[in-house]
């Protein structure tokens, strides 16, 4: 049974041609697992074997190819039929003899697609050196081109259906985030906190469930704090520490991210309170700001204008497009919020704006997940935008 | 402050570089997250952009190359000095323009490194296709060599203080599979007992906490235990169901995995407990037949002769080396315990040895992860090998 409606993949693939057919490409190999997703429906944890979707011009239907092992997933998972689901034996994995992707090559060829130019995407994660090399190995007459992002870049405006899966999100984030700065307390181990973020991630609400985040809670804690990211240890939190809580909540893959400081104890150090006081206000001003039709750089601007005034800068950019994501990013690495991305925002593109601002030895964080809306934007958790002071 | 001491990774930065001359590699560009840990110490959530370890001959300290972000992160995990910690800066993140592998490449020609040569790792998951290309372009002078799974098996003995956060894994996972048992329930969201499933291993025990497994709960249900890889729902478990329990402890980036089956109901269909029974017993034997001297495709020949006098067969290996790893997976990549892999074992390698028999609409699975001893072996985990029952 699909997520969505066959209706919404056929579109997606649709676009997706579109966008081959622009770029000369005629039969794409995607094996980035969101892409997956996104053009099929499959979810599963087997994206540490090589897989993939390949896309033809000449069917409407695409090609899921992965481990044999796997293929009662992608029947379960996905809209395709079973002549379009094909697994590759055991043999493959894991030896230097032969690799999946010449099992793919081999099915490419044996369509009559192996004079076609084949598009792939050259830095996805989970598509290796070794995998290109293969892949070509097995399609000697092909050319390729680099596809990297071309489905990404699809991606990159939601469908109502997707918006309220972010909206779900949304709602679990709040919990998420909530059920952290309780959790925090002087003497309360780390592990045990990050524990109960982790129940609050899965558990979601009583109506909807939650699905596991791209990315592992991040709260460091005092000098660490200038280290983004390491993830926890065994250390009870101390008394007068800060921490940054960088965490998130997944719906059906589709994430809100969600980042907030704490201070542990009365009195924060003035300094803090004061990166705290700027970023905030120039969170609140930089959203305020935002809306259809202006350029990523120029929100970047609005931010960078702001904390210029206090003699801050921040070297990093200010927020990416994310949604549908598996590990190791919840980004979709195509519209950054930084100089010179010039992609004019549209209604139902979505982002993760984070303020990390990290000094030598301390830091504050403030984001929020929003979409672009008709007018402006809407955010899709809501916790208080502040340093949290927990005496 | 590092995780052993310093001798323990001049001695694995010596078994690298023996290995290294060997295979005829003056200069070792690591990218795997686990070989870049195992090599310096370094533990963060950043393998999501660039980053790599490089071990020249010439050099008993290796450098870190990161992000610049990442730089306190190194500071704070390695052993490294100073000198040996290099960040590069924001504008290399997610742009076609450059890419970090070009820095690294500058880095390796700076050191007059630029005419030797270089191993990559060409099937590590975050080493891409474009990675590689982008190294070979700033270092046109160099040899590449296929480097791949060189540190693995540098990492297949484990050290007496590895295993000992092994067995502090395997604490772990006994209260994770525990509770996984106890929270499993007819009416209860699969979500809410994945819930339970992350607190407790994250928890850990009240001497150690947990670290994040590299793989997600895996807990499928009814028909989808036929899906090995299908993650969780928040449908609620139904009555007369069956759920498969593969599961795992992490500590110190140290695994434990662990895998059972439960049957919710009084009576478990005859089929399901004569296949738990043959399995059960096809694992006991096994294991005690195990032991240094024993070549790793003669264990999968004790269990295939079992299982052949039940009429059965299993497809794919029945266990792999495993141990320190990050997200997608946990296995080394190095030994499998399956036909043809003639790896004599050896005191401290470790396995997970996991027997999951997969037939059309269900499934039995039980697993043990341990170390060849001096005479056999010794399992981390000690949960009772059975199929649960839960009336």
């Amino acid at each position: 049974m699909t997520l969505f409606d066959k209706s919404e993949y056929l579109a997606r693939l649709a676009k997706t041609q579109t966008r081959m057919m622009k770029a000369g490409i005629e039969v794409l190999v995607s094996s980035d697992p969101a892409n997956m997703n996104y053009l099929t429906g499959y979810d599963g944890w087997s994206f540490y074997v090589p897989q993939c979707v390949v896309v033809s011009l000449a069917d409407e239907i695409p090609l899921w190819i992965g481990r044999r092992m796997d293929v009662a997933g992608a029947r379960h998972t996905t809209f395709l039929p079973e002549s379009h689901i094909l697994g590759y034996p055991e043999n493959y994995i894991q030896t230097l003899n032969r690799h999946p992707m010449n099992f793919v090559g081999d099915v490419i060829a044996e369509r009559g697609w192996g004079r076609k130019t084949v598009g792939v995407e050259m830095d996805a994660y989970y598509f290796t050196a070794r995998a290109y090399a293969e892949l070509q190995k097995h399609l000697p007459d092909a050319r390729f081109a680099n596809a990297d992002l071309l489905v990404n870049w699809v991606r990159l405006i939601k469908s109502d259906a997707e918006i309220a899966l972010m909206r779900q999100a949304g709602q679990i984030a709040n919990r998420v985030m909530t059920t952290a700065i309780e959790r925090l307390e002087p003497g309360v181990r780390e592990c045990d906190a990050v524990a109960a973020v982790y129940k609050a991630q899965m558990s979601g609400t009583p109506e909807f469930g939650g699905d596991y985040p791209s990315i592992v809670p991040m709260m460091p804690t005092g000098e660490k704090t200038s280290a983004p990211h390491l993830t926890w240890t065994d250390a009870p939190y101390e008394n007068e520490q800060m921490v940054n809580l960088e965490l998130a909540a997944c719906r059906h893959r589709y994430h809100c991210p969600i980042a907030r400081t704490a201070y542990l104890g009365k009195l924060p150090p003035p300094k803090l309170v004061e990166l705290a006081a700027h970023t905030v206000e120039g969170l609140n001003l930089t959203l305020d700001a935002i809306g259809p039709g202006m350029r990523a750089e120029a929100v970047e601007q609005v931010w960078r204008r702001h904390i210029a005034k206090a003699g801050l800068e921040k070297e990093s950019r200010i927020g990416y497009a994310m949604g549908l994501n598996y590990p190791p990013d919840w980004g979709e690495h195509t519209v950054s919020l930084r100089p010179g991305d010039q992609t004019v925002l549209e209604p139902n593109m979505t982002f993760h704006m984070i303020l990390g601002m990290w000094m030598d030895n301390y830091g504050f964080e403030c984001s929020e997940s929003f979409r672009i809306s008709d007018t402006g934007c809407e955010t899709f958790a809501d916790v208080p935008r502040k340093l949290f002071i927990k005496p």
